[in-house]
């Protein structure tokens, strides 16, 4: 099979999902359902500082409490020396990581974690947490990217250098990015429109509802088992074995069920520590975040400052642009400003760009990975420029994009050029639509957005099973946090020719499956699924070459058609059809089971655009926004399971609309989170959407077998700034800060007003 | 890697098995030791009656006890027609086996499974079964071979005739093999001296310490989940599917560690009505057997009668041989009558032969395979007889043996010739032996006896991963029984040259590798060794591959040895050498994960064949016989972990005393077990034996990679006979009914001495 006009039975269908009975039913096992016999509560100790040294911590009074079996501060960690930062380092630095999992010279954000216990109750545990002395020596609070940025600014990393960048000696600036081409200066001379504006996005919680949870068992031979909840199994394993000193066998890792992740579970928090206890204690240890510690001590994403100048011809071709991005890493570096700076211009053909993109360092919880890292932040901020672009000019916003749009052979930010992309499909979608050219009413404006997200490849193994009776088990790697299941077992059932629901798909432990790279980057249906077509295409082979032996004849005479060998043309044989099932039946006496196996790195990855379309109504007597009308609009190149693919543009667009309206960590001057439940930070409900209408366009990407993109992150990237261009459309006030929170545009209209009567 | 001369790295090293640890310090997870939360406790209501048609069961007393959430009885299995027995079917007839799940028009055996419920606490559970109202109409007792083969002996099963025989009508006899050559006539009219005995075996059980046990969940969608402690994963789900009525893909077998099998653990007893009653109750279902009914409805081997003719010349050479041998079957047809006739003259060449073996059906449970199934009997009688010939003609017993050892190239009395086999080099390792010619005391004894088995091939699959960290997971679907792990580890440790330590076994379960048969016929080392060697030279092949393409060269270029990619000689290449751990590193940027997979029907099975010494000693006041030293040799083709191979001779050695001197099944009138527990059935414990000597004799499998032959179950073979033999000559009483118990003896030296004095 390939892409293109074929005819498939599978795939594009919309089976029920293989998962979907279990969840509804509330019968999945998320990472809190698991328990063992004789199993330990453990409990994390957390920094009432948000910026500290720690003199010293003594667990002695804790670990005489009655039920404590063990207490563990950073003095039980390996020490893995700070790196001199700013030197090229790999992806990961577990000297960073080792210091989020357990402060060990400094608290760098309240809420840090500091020790932990594991005890016979969670009772005790929380008694035994009270026992701990810690003597902190408070250091003035470092608490975003201005107070980070200024002169003489209070350093949280002494070592810290500026990776990318001039030494300068002492900085909380931990890297720096640029990209340039052409001459920006000569391009804005050319323009008979410059914009340039500031924007500020706040900082955010990915939201999943489940909070981080493990078991861990530690056996007499020092192995370990961990049962969690988390985007990478993996990634878990080689994360733990690197902290805890390890080899990777060392650990199995066993992921259960996952209740959202969004890019949040793709790191370790809980997981060493469980680990480390259970060795400690001889017994099993179970930790689960409360929501409290999830907003406090995991997450979020990255706050941004950024000033987008944008030049443009009358007849809106852009001439030049430029951005200087800065992104909060928090405690620890590893924002994704590298991300943002390759996102924030990718939609658009430009002669003449610059950016740069800064690391900033201050004490707010590290930040992790949330859906499109980085890149929604930076499209508010040009797509709200091109939106006022847009007005100035009186042009048509799609027609603005439609002119400048990227299409094959574009040359990229970052250097490589496009190959096929369906960023024009979706942009003639957008103005095809009907939303584009419904009527709208007083106090409402229709916001129009684009986004882009490279998507990944990376590492995936797969296996194919095919059973006796015909009936078959895939077996992957990767958590299904989209609907993956369901894709696995319709690229199977497809190459396999047999139903979807005879497919078993199976996210196996890590001793069970080949290394997979963590779900996410939008890769599981992309890669993983070229893995599980590259296995079914081998078992595929070996019916041909069963059948061969049965037919008494050569593999090639023996072809493969919709789910039965029969004689290939030309082989002059003459025999019934076998079906798959008939094949099976028979292998214990052609050959032996029949299984097939891929590993692979995914090469090909096909870049996902997609165009936005907002309605909102806003309250000028409250400030309140009312999102009326949404569309979101998506090249899946081939949408596997059309069902799952609408979901994940839902999703992002309720996740994106979240985002811009409302959202917001709160702290104090003192670094203390204010608001750290659902209560508080107000993420949308169901009825604070409307139905959220979806356009899957396809223009197949031509690397993989099926044509498929990744799908899952895009549609996070257009709502911050189209919202943003609705609200400004409608109440005639653009707002450059989000969230577009009531208060704050209650008082943007309050201030235009003033500025009218003066 | 071959075999013959070479020097390996770790086959033939005894490193500490992975699963030591956990094992020794109690850790490791058995059968029972698995729960879930919300779980019912499941028990068996069981025959009172050894044969009995049912006329009625009524559940809706027992479903009225509170507590209770589901009962079942025959009628919720699916009715699967019974066949007209003795037509050709495959191994398992699923319509007996439904039937010694739950009994439907008769129970058969006093315990036999009549309905289960399953209930919030056991109590609950125990207080339905006695609310089950079952009408029975009691049936005469068939209790034995005579009675069975009586002339108007009630019939257990109407539709059954006698498979490879003559029908005449309803019959006790389920099936009959006869094997012939040349003629035992003229052969006997050869001889010097022909000897002809008849010999009785009893009813012995398995005796595993761990009693059956299993967790079912059955999910929403009918997906089910079964913990349980087998021998065979697959066969637990391909048997269950059978039975229920379900696609082999619905059921997931997690397999435990597990508490002894040997042959017992090779079928289902629960976890059919585990998923049965779990998917009633809408949740998991826990069903632990008590020893009592472990004794009463599982397991046994088989009793056997049998008669016994050699002629032999002065000079020890065998001149013909006829055998008649009745395997008791229990219940239902299955004895290992076949494996009996095959095995009781392999070891020797014999011109002339007949053999004719009878399975026969009688109110016992149904009979399961014991190590080497039907041929310690058989050799017990075989052994026998050529052990009063080697006294009676005045030869060495090991001498006479050697004379007509079966060698390469000898026809086996089933038809194949035997490829390379090391009987004789045995032999001499017994003659020459210390042992051998050690001298012996006043009432002792030395006993000689020969053992053969086939060992098995079957289907066996493997899957190797090298993690990023150049350590690695061999994975396999074989329950580790005698120590496989460690070979597995071994295996794959010599192919890819790192340290054993280093590789991870693990037993997987049946949605994670693919299809293995059950762990038994002494097939693992062999046939599932074979796919981890086979997966392991995928792996270097990968590695080549990888390292290729560091070094931008073609595959070709790359040798593997020692655990290190080179330049291959004439390569003309100069590189330092790449070890595992350097490509397993790279393996993200040289083409993605490194894995191999094998699947295959393992061809070239080696037979094994040992030779055991036993001397006795025998109190002739008391008639207990005493083991006082006691030698097995055995070739085990290669010993890939000599410690294992020697626990499994002393494993088999053990059991073998104990079913010839102490075990017994004793049942009364109407069929009911006396002795249900290991007080009063008497497994020999450590203090009744000697320490066991073993050899182990090295004659490489030319058809397996490293030489290897299966060796588990050959060592159960001899010691019947050998203890018998010794007590013949220590004694001078040559017992011809098993066990040899002290009032069994005493009575037999009375009887002598009664005789003498006569």
């Amino acid at each position: 099979m390939g892409q293109g006009e074929q005819k498939f039975r599978w795939v594009g269908t919309r089976p029920i999902r293989h998962d979907g009975a279990d969840k509804v039913t509330g019968r999945a096992s998320f990472g809190a359902d698991f328990s063992l016999p004789g199993m330990l509560w453990g409990r994390v100790l957390r920094s009432p500082h948000a910026h500290a040294r720690i003199r010293k911590i003594d667990l002695s009074a804790a670990l005489a409490v009655p039920g404590v079996k063990a207490a563990i501060s950073a003095a039980d960690l390996p020490e893995i020396p700070a790196r001199s930062r700013g030197s090229s380092e790999g992806p990961v630095d577990f000297a960073d990581l080792s210091r989020n999992l357990l402060a060990r010279e400094k608290v760098l954000y309240h809420g840090h974690a500091v020790a932990a216990v594991a005890a016979t109750s969670r009772e005790a545990a929380e008694r035994a947490l009270a026992e701990i002395q810690v003597d902190y020596e408070p250091l003035p609070v470092v608490l975003g990217l201005d107070e980070a940025l200024a002169p003489g600014a209070p350093i949280l990393h002494e070592g810290l250098r500026t990776r990318g960048g001039p030494d300068h000696g002492p900085t909380n600036v931990a890297g720096r990015i640029v990209f340039e081409r052409g001459d920006p200066e000569q391009g804005f001379g050319q323009a008979d429109l410059v914009v340039e504006r500031e924007f500020r996005t706040q900082t955010v919680h990915q939201g999943y509802i489940e909070p981080h949870a493990v078991v861990a068992r530690t056996d007499a031979d020092g192995q370990a088992v961990v049962w969690c909840c988390t985007q990478g199994p993996f990634m878990v394993r080689a994360f733990s074995a690197a902290v805890l000193g390890l080899e990777v066998s060392q650990i199995k890792v066993i992921p259960s069920e996952i209740g959202g992740g969004f890019g949040g579970k793709t790191t370790v928090y809980l997981e060493p520590l469980a680990i480390l206890l259970s060795r400690k204690a001889g017994r099993p240890v179970k930790m689960v975040m409360s929501r409290e510690e999830v907003f406090r001590a995991t997450g979020p994403a990255a706050a941004t400052h950024m000033r987008v100048k944008v030049g443009v011809r009358r007849d809106g071709t852009l001439t030049a642009a430029t951005a200087r991005l800065c992104y909060e890493a928090g405690a620890f570096p590893g924002s994704p400003y590298q991300a943002g700076a390759m996102t924030v211009f990718a939609p658009y053909r430009l002669e003449h760009l610059f950016v740069e993109s800064l690391d900033v360092v201050c004490n707010k919880p590290k930040t992790t990975a949330y859906r499109a890292p980085g890149a929604p932040q930076a499209a508010f901020a040009l797509e709200s420029v091109l939106d006022e672009i847009a007005q100035s000019l009186d042009l048509d916003p799609i027609e603005l994009r439609l002119r400048n749009a990227a299409r094959e052979g574009s040359e990229t930010p970052y250097g490589p050029r496009f190959r096929r992309i369906g960023l024009v499909e979706c942009l003639e979608a957008a103005r095809s639509h009907p939303h584009a050219s419904a009527p709208l009413g007083p106090k409402q404006g229709r916001g129009v957005a684009v986004g882009f997200w490279f998507n990944a490849g990376m590492n995936s193994s797969a296996e194919l099973h095919l059973n006796e009776d015909g009936t078959a088990v895939v077996v992957t790697g990767n958590p299904d946090i989209g609907g993956s299941r369901a894709s696995m077992a319709i690229l199977a059932a497809e190459e396999l020719g047999i139903d979807v629901q005879r497919v078993r798909p199976v996210v196996a432990d890590t001793e069970s499956v080949g290394y997979c790279d963590t779900t996410g980057g939008s890769r599981v249906t992309f890669a993983t699924g070229m893995a599980v077509v590259e296995a079914a295409r081998e078992v595929v082979r070996q019916l041909r070459e069963r059948t061969a032996r049965l037919w008494g004849c050569e593999p090639e005479q023996v072809a493969f058609v919709d789910g039965r060998c029969v004689p290939a043309e030309g082989s002059g044989l003459d025999h019934d059809p076998l079906p798959v099932a008939g094949i099976a039946r028979q292998a214990a006496r052609t050959g032996g089971p029949i299984s097939g196996q891929a590993q692979l790195t995914a090469r090909g990855v096909g870049p996902g655009f997609g165009v936005h379309l907002c309605d909102v109504e806003v309250d000028e007597e409250t400030g309140r926004v009312q999102v009326i009308r949404y569309t979101a609009i998506q090249d899946a190149g081939r949408a596997v399971h059309p069902s799952y693919v609408e979901g994940q543009l839902q999703g992002g667009a309720a996740q994106g609309i979240g985002w811009a309206l409302g959202e917001e960590f709160v702290f104090d001057e003192a670094g203390v989170l204010q608001n750290p439940g659902f209560l508080d930070y107000r993420m949308p409900v169901a009825s604070d959407l409307p139905p959220i209408d979806t356009v899957v366009v396809e223009v197949p990407n031509p690397r993989h077998p099926y044509g498929v993109r990744g799908v899952g992150e895009t549609p996070i990237v257009p709502p911050l700034a189209a919202v943003a261009n609705a609200v400004a459309r409608a109440s005639g006030v653009r707002m450059t800060r989000l969230p577009i929170s009531p208060p704050r545009l209650l008082e943007a209209l309050l201030q235009r007003a003033g500025d009218r009567a003066a």
